[in-house]
């Protein structure tokens, strides 16, 4: 597990992660995620009242939108607005966060009302969705915060039931390595992101093979390398949270 | 492991499993793949060159389309062509059938032609991503073996690298169950799909905490469960395209 | 009127006809309908309620949708839920499939519920859309015999005023034919799609000159074809609605 | 056959006929028609090429389009350009002109140009469709001769093979009229559009029941009204060709 | 200032201006206006009720839709409809002319009443807008009485405040010249449209260098211009809802 | 003169103003501008080539494409690309963003390459099109520079004739300010934007009374703040640049 990596991290090292909380000053949540140059804006928007579906029901909802500025890669991308409709990747990713986030809230103590978390990605190099999720925890930490200020939540009550982060796995040349940047996301064989409570429990796993099909040694060291990362994770999210 | 299931299964036992080739006569490969209830119908299409990113590579293109039938469930849902517009949903799933085909696939070896693979529900009970996954494989291999017939692929090469299967697994009251029906399905508090070639190596991980996050033991479960079905689907799948 | 037809039919008869009733589960009415080698599922789908301008009305509402599988036909088709729009081809047989049940549909007897009616083709040979309509009244009796079971209907009412079914005719080569299957369909100077009830009175005629136009003799050996093979279609719906 | 119409026509009468040539200064041709209150602009637009399918055969092409104007009727109907799509009824009509006019064209003859006929309704008072055929026609020959001044057509070709014009024909209390305006034409139980060319033949019939299906006898009388008035529209297109 | 104009016109003179008003039959107000060449046809239609927005607030709301004929233009534009969207300047204009028209609204006097004025373009030869802004007034005024006659305006209420009209103005070749037609509108440097009351105030100025940007001079000499056309409109407009 | 501003500000005073250039790593040209607390990312993208329209004309393009994050103003904002398709007021924006640019491009000098400039609003105060306008201009700037660089123009030409900026100005309270903030916008009687080149002549000038219409003397006192406003924001970006 020494194999170099282009930046010279350890395999198991994290990017430098940055969480700056009231990046905006609209949104009840805001947060400025960064992991290495990947820089994602995380906004909370509450809203009274829930989707139709859930009315008169006493549950709130808790949704996601991922979506990605068109130059924040390195090729521009077509705006999906233009385009007319969204992409099938943001879909994907947009379902994934709001998942995510729902495995730690309980919409019951939430009451009827709604929470959107929007994730932009200003600059991406690696790592959007996860840390999307990463930053979104924390944004949905503070508009919840701000609603109970408002009276929006009943003292009494706790919405959200843990944390949640998430981090990117892959096998690159044979070696299983943490949170990948753009350069090694590409050359990996194995692409794995991995989404844990703060006590290390399992809220998804979606791993895919680009090259060569895996084996379970490979994958249990993968979600070794997971488990630590959000391990680390959680303890920025905390930090963050606490300044 | 002793929970009794709906339809009296064993928790490692799929449903009965059929793949009836040949079901249309149109495309170049088709295949009515029924796991239980759950009915898909699995056709292969084969077309002369490659989308315009693959023009003068020499490499081929495997792709797939998923789509379910309005009363294909319980409920009749709206036609997403009268919606206008494909659902995050059925998107996820078609990349997901995609990309476990082109595990197995040599573009390479393909020449520059294109396989579009297309999965439509006919009548849902659960898994119908996995049965559609374990059907496309054999529509595939018939529609190589066209190609084959018809000098499209040269006779010295191999388009197709190995064999895919997929099922789902999830932990119902606390039990691992594998190849989960509707009704159990909604009942899962984790629900998994797996992709395995023939061998018993993983393409394609994804799973979700539907309830409470899991933890590695309960995953290790359903990985043991999720390998051992794909084995018997391979078997399924070996035999249909010798019969 | 003996020319030798493709698949050696007389000029004046029908392709095999099978009308196979709960050919899925979860509809309250579904019907595998074959024309010789074209089978269109139709399924029917009661729901509670009626679109916004018949509420209160004391009316009930019936509709078709009619679509295609993408490799229903020799060469693939685009899916319209792609391209994000339904095509005027399937816009004008969903409406004439739907004009066509409404013919002998009492609304009033039918309270204030709704009957969709799905006719999805699996395969296509010639004749898609005469046959959609012969299954769907088949599907949308076995839909109203349920909805008196459940009690949505009251006993003294009939919703069905009669039945209908279709059939289409043409002239090749000179020569007046019935129920032409693709090949004589792409050959066909003039091609006609005839609707009647069962007591042979007409609910709607479409007929095109592809080539010459047609005089008003040719046009009276058409309708007497039409009007037999419908009296024909009309045995077979009560044939499998008694069995 | 002496039922009192509304404006106090006889059953096998047209509503007063105007067909206007060079309406507008932009078109190669340009017609408006009038049927009684029903004014539709007809345009005919030329272009060099054809569409992609055509390239290289050395054919041309005609289509149509057809579309109202959002206050042409009684309420105002939202424009299909916001609603982001072509209705049923619009696309229907479209295809029912572009047949019409293509059943005169010799494609050959035209070689590899397009004429794209618009035919929008200012205002409607029922047969706007075959008042758009009508005077379609007019336009398209306009447009024929404007091509062969500027030699885009040899001077040995005659792409137009005849005339065609349509009219609507329909059942009013059990009594056949010719010609429906709108309020006939709500009253109608059974209505038929019928395309003809100048010689009587027909190029398409349209028949719908609206009420109570028909028999035959009433379909031979609507026939009989339907070519009688197609021979006086024939006269009004030659006049105004003339003038 | 003696520049020759293509049609002869002097700098400071508009072309023939007519507003024929009740052009068509069914809506509450309607009127071809002509700017020259330039024909569009401007129809105000009533709807009681207003937007969600507005609902329970005692106020009317009035907008304004543009839109063009496919070939009302020189050359044949594919119809937006047909392209699924509306185009960013039939968007601008609509926008445009609805401003200016609830420049002389007063909501309140209007009640919870919705006019909307279609202003659909049958031929342009330059300044679209500015007709329709000048025709859509007319029709409005129209529309009022109509209302007022329906006593769905209270008696001692008056919804509108005064009168715009619009007028293009254009430097070309250094001079500045009022109201361009088509030819002229290319040709220019700077391009202005500018909407005016009766009383000469400004309700809207949108100016454009095409070319050169231009100096407060130029500026001064063009706003001189438009309010002298804005006045001389004001008087057609008074003398047309006089006759 | 002399009201007092909401922010303490003088009537013919700018926000602070700042321009960061190089805030993203992929873009050729990327500058984040802030007026007051409306922050704009302006980014431009170098491509080789052109649209088809201007194809071997040896002419380049710069177009601009502007978007708000859903969250960037008061209340969440749908998604344009969520509802499916770009609303008006955001394609106006665009037009008059790309439309400012290429008053001072000459698309000769800039050889057959496209640029083009996206401006998303991450925080909006008022002033959000003004803002990415004087931000476009030095984010274009930038990848000219860079164009140069990589010998994608030529030593001897100098793609830019000039610079622009572009500032609103409003009348409040019957007092003309400069650089509204969201809290004087909406309060605005009368609200223009103005795009100047350094040497301050207008590039374009769009004025609407929101309120009452506005006389030749206001008109005039806006224009005096405008130009002074922007060529303070030419300093600004002058100073940017040498920086």
């Amino acid at each position: 597990m020494s194999a170099a990596r282009v930046d010279g991290r350890k395999a198991d090292q994290l990017r430098p992660v940055t969480l700056t909380r009231k990046w905006s000053i609209h949104p009840e949540g805001s947060v400025l995620v960064e992991f290495g140059q990947t820089k994602v804006l995380c906004t909370a928007s509450v809203t009274e009242g829930v989707p139709r579906w859930l009315r008169g029901s006493g549950k709130g909802w808790v949704t996601a939108e991922y979506a990605m500025l068109p130059r924040a890669t390195n090729t521009r991308g077509d705006r999906e607005s233009v385009k007319g409709k969204v992409g099938g990747r943001t879909q994907e990713i947009s379902r994934l966060i709001g998942r995510a986030l729902r495995a730690v809230v309980d919409t019951k103590a939430l009451g009827e009302n709604t929470i959107v978390v929007d994730c932009d990605v200003l600059q991406a190099d690696g790592g959007t969705r996860t840390a999307a999720i990463t930053g979104a925890y924390v944004a949905l930490q503070d508009a919840v915060t701000w609603m109970r200020d408002k009276k929006l939540i009943k003292a009494s009550k706790e919405p959200l039931t843990g944390s949640v982060s998430a981090v990117s796995v892959g096998i690159i040349d044979g070696v299983p390595m943490l949170d990948l940047c753009y350069e090694e996301d590409v050359r990996a064989e194995t692409d794995m992101n991995v989404v844990c409570t703060a006590d290390g429990k399992f809220v998804e796993i979606q791993g895919t093979a680009e090259g060569a099909p895996f084996d379970r040694a490979e994958l249990d060291a993968l979600l070794d390398l997971a488990t630590g990362g959000c391990k680390d994770l959680a303890s920025h999210q905390v930090k963050a949270l606490l300044s």
